[in-house]
């Protein structure tokens, strides 16, 4: 019961001091909440009444698109221009399984905005089994919300199914293409095709941003959507501030269209369906690898490796296990 | 009592015309497992016994890298040059997250090979929360090595967690880099450097492709390897067929090198104890969802968005009632 008494009493004043805008507090959330360190689930739960007012904008895109750089010029495109809104940036990076870690792209970044507290920018590893990158994304744009930045973009890279689930916890999704990244059909797919609020053609001053348009809408006519919102297709160069307002207008254009028929509200319950699958499914692991430790999972994985014994069997076994403590 | 001998007599001459090298059992296996179909788990474990004799080739890299013809391209040499193996190809592709889906270009890439029976391909679309497209892949894979296959290629587009889980069970890994995709620092990532067991360089006749070179070489001098391996770079033009018979060579030395040691026993071992995991996550996801039904979910979901319940707690209570019972 103390114990518990100077959790909470510790977790109030972490939130006091995370919603006060402190950047070591904020930082140190989301690494108990992305870890999974001690108190994370307390926290989470003390956190989510303060969440819920930011805008959440999801961008992904191709290696090499620019991504990075029109992030940047999107922050500091609503730092200034009278919207003084605070941002924060979660950088999803595809990185080692083995070792984790640090990126000196990001390292970089945070320089260039390092006389402005009003923008964080915090980058995630991919984690192996430990839960999903999905989940602590979602988990530390928690974070950020509560702690009361105006805005949350979450960048990620690539279009597969681990970008489509970061992205789709976003308000408005944004796909990053570029002229001249090859002229395969998996060059843009169906998938992105449906997840995509807005497209941005970026480095537009080169040859064949035309084409990719073109290639865009012609796709269009293809995919269904939930709703009746024809996706903008929005020309810039990052690297040079160009179309950048455009696209800001383009995301309030689609912000406004969330608020008619309760939309937002709805894709919201779509996404939180998802998300508690998601959150069941890394609680349930957790509770089955109670049943198997380190030790006898590597004896296990040799045994079959050895042909000893079939994988399959195996996990009904240990499933059943842990159903009958 | 019946019912399992008809079962498992059923599964038996689905065997035996899977090993026959019939292409439709081929493909009813491959949509059992992939679809979790009735009796998938039983057909898996039949199937077990007759795995670990195909070698399993993963190949990644960005949309626009060629990949597909690349493969197409060493799955040709492998017919012909008197190893006339048999090959089996999985093409893993980010589809949509709502209607899954046909690819035209697999489509295209089929009738292709229409005339030799010696070439299988199957695509496989991204499922949502049914189980993780890793493991749809893995469990083809199975199937394809357990119908005497001799060579299985596992190709995917991106450079992803995801990616990473699809290709890691394979005993060789291929990343396939183009030059002039960008020259941003994510372009290539150390996670990349050290699952790649091999670099293909394809394009290699545009500009660039020495810098494309240089950049993976000064990586490498950064990543930290398991083993001793230093990842090959090979050059390749695969639209011309150019530099395929390389590739092969590198492919064949790397095997060679995986015998050594035990190596390609202690990868099996590693690959194991994560796939362990997957699958008891997954497993244990189904049981979770036997305690909630759709639409409790969407109720609860509902309950989330209009902030009225938290979701923390949610998943804890449900986590409870399913060890309860």
């Amino acid at each position: 019961m103390l114990y518990t008494d100077s959790l909470n009493q510790g977790i109030q004043t972490s939130i006091d001091l995370l919603r006060s805008g402190d950047a070591r507090s904020l930082a140190r959330a989301i690494s108990t909440v992305e870890n999974r360190a001690a108190g994370w689930s307390e926290l989470l739960k003390a956190l989510f009444p303060h969440t819920g007012k930011a805008r959440i904008i999801g961008l992904t895109g191709a290696p090499g698109s620019g991504k990075s750089t029109l992030v940047d010029q999107l922050a500091k495109h609503y730092r200034t221009n009278k919207e003084n809104q605070t941002v924060g940036i979660i950088a999803v990076d595809p990185t080692s399984p083995y070792t984790g870690g640090a990126i000196l792209g990001d390292r970089i970044r945070m320089q260039d905005h390092h006389d402005d507290p009003g923008i964080y920018i915090r980058s995630m590893a991919t984690r192996g089994w430990l839960g999903g990158l999905a989940r602590a994304t979602a988990d530390a744009a928690t974070v950020l919300d509560a702690s009361g930045r105006n805005l949350v973009m979450i960048e990620t890279v690539g279009v597969g199914q681990d970008e489509i689930d970061i992205v789709r916890l976003a308000d408005v999704t944004i796909v990053i293409l570029v002229p001249g990244m090859g002229d395969d059909v998996q060059t843009i797919k169906a998938g992105i095709m449906e997840i995509a609020d807005i497209f941005v053609i970026n480095k537009s001053d080169r040859e064949g941003a035309e084409r990719v348009e073109r290639e865009i809408r012609a796709l269009q006519s293809l995919a269904t959507r939930h709703d009746q919102w024809t996706p903008r297709i929005v020309k810039t160069v990052a690297s040079e501030g160009l179309g950048i307002k455009d696209l800001a207008a383009a995301i309030a254009d689609y912000e406004a269209y969330l608020k008619t028929d309760d939309l937002a509200f709805k894709k919201n319950v779509e996404n939180w369906q998802l998300r508690l699958v998601e959150m069941l499914r890394d609680a349930m692991l957790d509770k089955a690898r109670a049943h198997i430790d380190a030790g006898s999972l590597e004896h296990y994985a040799a045994e079959i490796a050895k042909h000893k014994r079939d994988p399959y069997s195996l996990v009904e076994e240990i499933v059943g296990r842990a159903e009958h403590r």
